[in-house]
């Protein structure tokens, strides 16, 4: 019998801020860890790439290189760049995934720029009005897929609605969470509370068969009363960047009250260990990225600052992705609307 | 030389969730604090109030009771119960601010009444389109002003400009803090971004003499960028709720961490020191409360939960907020809209 056939991921070998370094040895990591299931195609400055890979002094890794000559940057408007950067790492590496030589396509860059990449050059799926992102936040018990993170900073219900479905499915399948509680991010419970979308939306899902818990609130989410939290990408953004900012505020507080005495550089040197611990899985890297939905294909989003493990964990993530039913399921969930 | 006229702060010793025994407390505490500045009128059931005022057997404080048979409850919808409790402790101390009784009304009573008590009964300064509540949120250095944090969930461009003003001059007088630094709390720092309201916002600001620093993300609120944070109040109070939720959820993490072994408990209590010395200002007891912006009056919203720290520097604040410029400037500066 033959062995089944080798996913091939695509990742931008030029998208994260440490780029190739990382995602190169990235790339290492997760072929060493999981051998045998997948192969990486690594996108980018050739030369690059090759130095790097020299450096790791690898041998006998299912890794290919594909030039491209271009690079997206953080700086860049991710339309005007896709526009004039025809032959940019993203690009090539979502054109390889679209034309079929590969199975899905990573990047750590621009998650603008890669969004556009995936919807323009894979496509929607059927019956998807707009692709969306969501990001696990970490809550009290696991962690809770915010959707829409960014992608759409203006909704309609009805696209509401789809992130919901959307963001269900890829928590059933990819978290093996059976029938994952959606509530809608709003500013109180009652349904006729928030925007007139907030409002349909509300409506659809209660009409809908998901499993849909009414309105949350924003103290909702860390609580982990809903799996998946649904709102628009203008909110979405705002409070994923808040989170994002809880760290690095707890250390500047925790440094201040250090720097007043010699008991408390003691007291704060000891409490590190347990708050880190504590908070270990608030590290983005452990879910390594976040995928865009709605897109045909499998398109996943790294962190900018993404480490190797990050970078490992977003392959690992896309071979786990391309290889589970969430796009078919998508597609048949938005053709029986609101049922 | 005849002492000039002591200021008389109304209190809804009804409003919070240990009324009247923390109100009665707190109001007694603020008193002894600062002797001779002011009265207290405790606004309420009065057989309730005496009993309190027996217990902590009081004399000689400039404490009176007015009577008011009714209370709107934490549950309550807000402007249903003003109409229907005409006799609430709420609206009888606002009416008693109105009518010159008291020079400032307090509550931690229900939010949504209060806000529409003073709307109603004491009415707008005049050019101010919609009152407005704001909530100091604590950042790396000082605390931020969000302001929408919840009063109105859908905003036009010249309501957030007027919540920029009113917040700007709040923070002026109050914090005694220079030509604050006021933000547009949107999705990114192009002056393009977010809704159209956000985006005439940016301009109205741009055009204006305040210190405006531009659009402002989640992650810089507590990175203390702004002063002020502008934003509409559905993400306002999206993003406070769930700021608010951020101490339980570590507290939790940390006795989850601290249950898996007896090192780890041992850990965990040496660190809760140093994480509550750092972090003591989270407390929004000591701000006490917050104001309604906008309104011909002064008006403090204490939470709901407040001790009886809280409910003294509540109406401390009162105190602070009557003898100040707050309302006069502000009706000046929008006389002279956006200049």
């Amino acid at each position: 019998m033959e062995s089944p056939k080798k996913l091939r991921i695509a990742l931008d070998a030029m998208g994260g801020d440490y780029a190739p370094e990382r995602e190169v040895a990235g790339a290492i990591e997760a072929l060493r860890l999981i051998p045998d299931q997948f192969e990486v195609i690594l996108v980018g400055d050739e030369k690059s790439i090759r130095q790097q890979l020299e450096k790791q002094n690898v041998h006998h890794l299912p890794l290919s290189v594909v030039h491209a000559s271009q690079v997206i940057t953080m700086e860049d408007s991710p339309t005007a760049a896709l526009k004039h950067k025809k032959d940019s790492s993203v690009a090539v590496g979502m054109r390889l995934h679209h034309e079929g030589h590969a199975d899905a396509c990573v990047s750590a860059g621009n998650t603008g720029a890669v969004l556009s990449a995936a919807t323009l050059i894979l496509g929607r799926i059927k019956n998807v009005s707009r692709p969306t992102i969501g990001t696990f936040i970490p809550a009290e018990h696991g962690s809770c897929l915010l959707v829409d993170a960014g992608a759409n900073v203006d909704c309609r219900a009805q696209q509401l609605y789809e992130f919901a479905v959307m963001g269900s499915i890829y928590v059933q399948l990819l978290k093996k969470k059976d029938r994952p509680a959606i509530g809608l991010l709003n500013v109180g419970e009652e349904k006729s509370k928030g925007s007139e979308a907030a409002q349909e939306a509300h409506k659809l899902l209660s009409e809908s068969a998901y499993q849909f818990i009414g309105n949350v609130e924003g103290g909702d989410i860390l609580k982990s009363k809903a799996d998946v939290v649904v709102c628009d990408g203008f909110v979405g953004n705002i409070v994923l960047k808040f989170a994002e900012s809880v760290p690095s505020f707890l250390k500047g507080r925790l440094k201040k009250f250090s720097a007043r005495s010699v008991m408390n550089k003691l007291a704060v040197g000891l409490s590190l260990w347990p708050l880190k611990a504590a908070l270990h899985d608030m590290d983005p890297n452990i879910e390594g990225g976040v995928p865009v939905l709605g897109v045909n294909g499998v398109a996943i989003i790294g962190h900018g600052s993404s480490t190797v493990l990050g970078i490992r964990n977003m392959i690992l993530r896309a071979a786990e992705v391309a290889q589970s039913q969430v796009n078919r399921q998508i597609e048949a969930a938005l053709a029986e609307k609101g049922i």
